[in-house]
Parts: structure tokens; sequence; C-alpha cells
């Protein structure tokens, strides 16, 4: 099975691909979506929509997996993190793709095995089960970590199947 | 100049088209998309995506405008119309159209006169620019409005520029 996870931002979205099979994972790309902040908002958006689209396209996954996202102390920003997030769902369920959803605490649970771990270890462990990964920033770290806690939730599942 | 408003939502975006030529406003149509509640969100976002497609290849608009979006008092249900309002966005710039943001107070005083007006008084003043027209709920009424607006506003524009 193949994941693509993404780590929405208007400015930058992070991407990962891996492939999952039973506890085996492999690391097939990694990488950013970017967007020109001097255009206007509708064009970054469909932008980031059509970045979506041309690795969709060559490189279609089985599914995908985000992050949920919250309010936090900055609405400002998280609003334009809910707008690119939007667009990225829609453009994936436009591609017959189902979106795994898991809050950030699970994901760090998932990799660290507490959810109040901390980035830097997150993305020590995404290196670690991705053996020889080169990741392109903390964008597509993010990203390849809610794909990773998607193959493990997707093991999960298809273990109490076969049961 | 025809004018496509929308006033985004993820269960239900209203839409409101009409025409502008100088200070002459013709109603041509309004209605809503809608989105079932018990599907999952990315489905629901590309539906929103297809109902605008499928609008703007029927009656293809020459601009289009829509309300800015601030975090209220309900984050959760902010973050929902965010998402939907991203996809919208994207949505009319892969048609190539460009899009007018207008805050609420600015929407209320292009029609009322004041940015303290009362959902109602826009209504009223919407049914009475665009004589006849029969406005199919209050989704609907806010996209007119806003197109109002952005004609407005575009009409100043066009003026300043004849000086």
């Amino acid at each position: 099975m193949i994941i693509l996870g993404l780590d929405p931002g208007l400015g930058t979205t992070g991407w990962g691909l891996i492939r999952s099979e039973g506890s085996r994972l492999q690391h097939l790309g990694n990488g950013r979506f970017k967007t020109v902040a001097s255009e206007p908002l509708a064009q970054r958006l469909s932008y980031l929509d059509s970045q979506l689209a041309a690795l969709l396209a060559d490189h279609p996954p089985d599914t995908a997996a985000m992050e949920e996202v919250f309010v936090n102390e900055n609405p400002q920003s998280t609003l334009k993190l809910a707008h690119a997030r939007g667009v990225l769902l829609a453009g994936l369920a436009r591609h017959g793709l189902q979106v795994g959803e898991y809050a950030s605490r699970l994901v760090k649970k998932a990799l660290v095995g507490t959810g109040a771990a901390e980035k830097v270890q997150v993305q020590a462990m995404v290196s670690r089960l991705l053996p020889g990964v080169k990741i392109d920033g903390p964008d597509a770290a993010d990203a390849l970590a809610v794909a990773v806690c998607h193959a493990h939730h997707a093991a999960s599942a298809s273990n109490l199947r076969s049961r």
C-alpha cells in the first residue's frame, strides 16, 4: 500500500510518500509544494491544487493522511492553513483517495510513543523508520510522520480484521 | 460585466450572479451548493468544488467576489468555513477568475450605507436593487450582496480611471 502524507500550509506544504507492507516501511519520496507570498490568495491556492494534481499523476498513492487542525494562538495563520488544507483535501477526494485524519498527539504517539514528543524526536524517528531517507525540511518530515502514523493504524486495523 | 458572488460554507454555499453595466444592475440567478453532513470532509469539499465548476461552465462570469473571513466566537465552525472558502477560491482561480475580497462591514456599507447594518436590511436592499429577484435563502442573499458590493467598487474604479 502506498501512502501519501501531507503537511498543509499556504506558503509551504510538505509531502511524503511511503510504501507499507505489513510492518515493513519503505521511503518513496518527499518534498515541498511552494507558493509565492506576493500572489493573490486564490492564485496561491490554485497553484497548490495543481502541484498536488501533478504529484498524484506522477506517483499515484492508494491512500492519504493529514493532521487535524485546530485554532491555536495565531488565528490568522490557522485560517490560511485551513484554506490550504481544504484545497488539498478536495484535491485528494477528486482523485478518489480516502484521507485519514490524525490529531497531532496521535502522530507523535505513533512515532515516538508519547503524544508530548518534541518535533526533533519525531524527525529522528522518521529517519530511523525510513533508513537512508533524505528529508526536504521540517514540513516534509511532518508529512512523512503522518504517513507512518497512517501505516501503523492501517496495519492494526488489518491485524484486527484477520484475527 | 457579469459578477459571481459567493457566500462560502461547508454545508451550504450561497451563490448569486448579476450583470453590472455602469450603474445598472440586473439579476441573473442565485442559489445554493449543498453538501451532506454525514459524508467525509474531503468528499464534501470535492463536491463543493464540482458544483462550482458546473456553475462556472453553465454561467461563466467575468469576475468574482467573496467576503473576507475572520475567526469569530466559534473557531471550529470558522475552520470549516475556511476549508470551504479555500476550495472555492482555488476553483475560481483555476477558471482564470480574479476574486475581489471584501470585509463584511464594507459589504453592508456598500448596500445600506452603514457597516453596522442588520442582515435583514441588507437583504431588503438586495431585493430593492435587483427588482423581481426571488432569493433562495439567506446564503444566496449574502452572495448577491457581495456581488453588488463588487459591482459598486468596480464602477468607482472605472469612474476614477475615465476621469
